[in-house]
This record gives structure tokens, sequence and C-alpha cells, in this order.
């Protein structure tokens, strides 16, 4: 309740819309029924079996008023759909009028995901069966769209099988990503989770090496042998890895750097490290 | 004249203002004074001393009505800024009055470069000065800003001496290229030339090797041993490089790619370069 008090304040009644609601106002619906009928589309997930979950519109996030929240329809399945990634806010009645735009949203408003996320365990078990040295980018808190779409496309022309993303403080797949991903995203696997360390825990007991890019790494990129099965975590455009996260990691890698410019941006750091694995494993053309 | 009259229907009086302008609106100036008092500040170029020019701020573009342009204040100036750089465009009022956005512009508005460019001769001279191996990097049509500003601070970061861009079909240094560099602006030198093919050829008299980045080159990358004073032509988004310029390459070299994506994104193609050429060459820290 704190927290949601604090977004209050901070997106409040006087305070403008965020640019990451404005620019995607393309994936805005609200009324009650609307976002009832998404709600109970959502896909059933860890279906197991390395199939992709079966088409459907997902929530990035949804937008309720505090008493519509409870009401009987609307609290299972919300339930259910902050299980599966959706971040699911208590706001006022100014700011969802201006999320919907003066539009009759009845209490609830919703950005409506436009690309079905994969489960993580169905990304490893597709990942593993493609190729015995599969690589897969975990995306550390990237907040701007164009750097996730970026890193998605780029993970995905060097053969990467998939791309995790954290569902808290970092860029959902929204339009803008999947316009700049610039059609890496047709049969590719994001998977959203609500609990990166988690994550990294499944990938590691699957089998995968928790690589990091970090600038206080003390050995550079190239030095490292790189090999096996490779999860790639790329930090943030301003912190880098979380702690958190670099505690997580097998190894650390840095980028070095000869100018002034302190750091790379993210999807150009992501890159570099794709490529780099590339340059070193130059696996076979990965035949779908 | 025909070129005129193409753009003016292209742009004219019904379509809305292109998006390069519209972004880029905090650059603009207008009015007979204001431009007049930058065309004269315009600084002497070709000093030849290897020393940035004098600070002044220069004109990206000028857009001026046909009787206004023969007028013997402008008429000396114009071809004066027009043989450094800068885009001279005779346009009709409805169009002035959008770029103004409905200000007193006289007949003329200008977009203002917040950067001073260097002369090529001069950006040459302090390369080699700094290093025996300098590495300079070339945009070919690169249109995007954002691409643009990611080429520079990229360039920068993996201690490049300098970026040449061309004038025409473009992005010029504006202020959202200065933001995305993310200060690596600072002190590093950008030319811009009128005609990148005599550019490529002064930078060939210097002992330049011209090498450009081409998905239709037959080595990859990281298969040529890169070495001596490096020109790196990068191609633009939607293009690669124009026939001209690959031309001029002394060598061609490719990004191999293992995804189904065709390409990968002009700022993320010149960070893969941009580090191979380091991790190849290993330069020592440059102290400036």
């Amino acid at each position: 309740m704190v927290k949601n008090n604090f977004k209050r304040n901070l997106y409040g009644v006087q305070s403008p819309i965020p640019a990451s609601e404005k620019k995607e106002s393309s994936d805005i619906i609200y009324g009650r029924h609307s976002v009832l009928a998404v709600l109970e589309s959502d896909p059933v997930r860890s279906t197991g079996s390395g199939a992709p979950p079966a088409p459907a519109r997902q929530l990035n996030r949804v937008w309720i008023l505090s008493k519509l929240r409870h009401d009987p329809r609307f609290h299972s399945l919300l339930k259910k759909a902050k299980a599966n990634g959706t971040v699911v806010e208590e706001v006022g009645v100014g700011r969802l009028d201006r999320i919907a735009r003066g539009g009759n949203h009845q209490g609830v408003a919703a950005n409506v995901a436009p690309y079905t996320y994969w489960d993580l365990a169905d990304l490893i078990t597709r990942a593993k069966a493609f190729t015995e040295s599969p690589v897969i980018a975990v995306a550390d808190g990237i907040a701007d769209p164009h750097n996730l779409g970026a890193i998605i496309r780029t993970a995905e022309a060097f053969g990467a099988q998939g791309v995790v993303i954290p569902q808290r403080r970092a860029a959902s797949v929204t339009s803008t990503v999947m316009k700049v991903a610039a059609g890496a995203l047709e049969n590719f696997p994001v998977a959203r989770v609500v609990n990166l360390s988690r994550a990294l825990a499944s990938l590691k007991e699957a089998g995968f090496w928790i690589y990091g890019t970090s600038s206080n790494a003390p050995q550079p990129i190239y030095s490292n042998k790189l090999s096996g099965s490779i999860a790639l975590v790329v930090g943030s455009e301003g912190e880098g890895l979380s702690l958190l996260t670099e505690k997580s990691c097998d190894f650390l890698l840095s980028i070095p750097l000869a100018g002034k410019t302190p750091s790379l941006n993210a999807s150009a750091a992501a890159a570099i490290a794709f490529y780099e694995i590339y340059r070193q494993l130059k696996p076979e053309p990965i035949l779908i």
C-alpha cells in the first residue's frame, strides 16, 4: 500500500503521464469487459512441452481502482495474471482518466502486449533441443524500449535462442519494442519472469554458464574462452548489472574502452558481446 | 531549380513538417538579423594548423524564400556557407511559416548546429599526430540522429580519432545527436564534408586504408588482419554502403549473422566493427 501511495504521488494528478505510457498508447485498452476478456484468455503456461503457448494477447500492466481490484470478477484473475508477470497497480480516478484519455474506463485499464511471452522452462527446453551450445540473453532492467528492441534484434541476428526480461523496473515487449526489433520477434522466444535471480538459478540448473557484462570485470571479454551453454546477462543503461545479478554470474566480462566516454550504450554493449560469442563459437547456421 | 520544386511538392503546404525538423525545433532560428549574424560568424576553415576552428555556431540548413536568396546581403554569405557544408533550400512562405511555428521569419530560417564541425584536413592532421594507427569513422548516409549519436559515442569510446559525415541525405550534428552521444562530442572532432568520395580520397592520400562494412563482403571481419591507419566506412540503415562508396573501399568486411534477421542496425554494426578493430590493435590508452 505504501508503494502504491508513493507511486500515486510520483505520477499524481498534477504530474503528466509518464513517457512510457504516452508512447505506448496504441496498446492501451480500458473498460471492465475489455480487460476481463483479455484476463480470461490468458494462455495456460508451463506446458513443459517445449511448444509455444497458444497465441493470446497478454497484459503488461493493469491499472485498477482499489475497490474494483477486490471485486470477485477481478480478484482471482488478477492474481493469476500477476503470477504470470503482469504488473498490477492500484491507481486513483485522475490517473485512470488520463491513461484512458478521457474514455469510459469503468475503473480499469490495461497495457496489452502485442506479443505472447514464453514460459522460461519452454524457452530453455527449446533452446537445448536446437543446439548443443545455446545462447540465451538476459536483460537486467533495460528501461528503454528502443534498447530492448535493439537487444532482441541483435540477439536473434547472431543466432541466440531467446531473451529473458524481468517483470519489474524494465521495459516490456510493447509495440515500440516490436518495431525496433524489426521482425526479429516473429517466432523468437522472449520469457518475462517475476524474479530474475530465480530465472538465473533455473538456467544454471539447466547447464548454462552465466556470463555478465560489467565494467568492473578484470578480464576483457576477448580474453575469456566462451563455450558451452551461455546465458549472457546485459545490464541496464545507467546502472549496469544489479548487485544481486552480479552475484549470480559465474563469470564477469568487461568490454575494454579507450576513449573518454565512460560506458557504452546497453544495446551497443550487447551487440559486441553477441558478436564475440559468435566469433568464438562460430556455430553452423541453425536450420529451424 | 527542378530539385527545389520537387522538394516543395514533397513537403508541400498540405503535408506536415518532416519529423527531422519537428524533433530538432530547439535548434531553429529565424528572422533576417538572426540568420545573418550566424552566417557572418561562420569560422574561417582549413587553417591546416591542426587546431580546432574558433568556437562559433554553424548552420546545418538554411530555408529561404527565392527572392531573398539573391538579396546582396545573403547571396555571397550563403555561397560561402554552402561550400562549408550548409544545405541551402529555397522554400515557399507556407513551409517557412511552419518551420518558424508562426514566428516572424522575414523570409528566412535556419537550423543551427549545436556543435562546430572540424575541417577534414585538420581532423586528419590531429589524428596522425596522436597515434601511429589512427582510426577514423566515416558515416555513409546515416539518416537517423539516434544512430549517428550512437555511432559517435561508440567511436569515441573505442578511442577513434574522429568521425566524418556527409552534408546531404544524412543527419547533421543536432541537439538530439549531441544528447545520444552522451558527452562524447566534447573535444571530439566531427568533419562534415560536401563530397564523401573526395573525403575518402583525402584519407587515402594521408595513408589510411579504407575499410567498408558490407553484407556482400566474402570475408567476415574477424578473418581480416586490420592494421595501419584505418578509415572505417559504415553504411546507412536501409541501403548499406552506396555503390560509389563501396568502390572507394580498399577492403570490404562483413559481420556474419546466424539468425533470420537479415541485417543489423547501423549503430550495432558500427559498435561491432569498432570493437573488432580495438581487439586486433589493442592500442595503449591515449593520453590527450
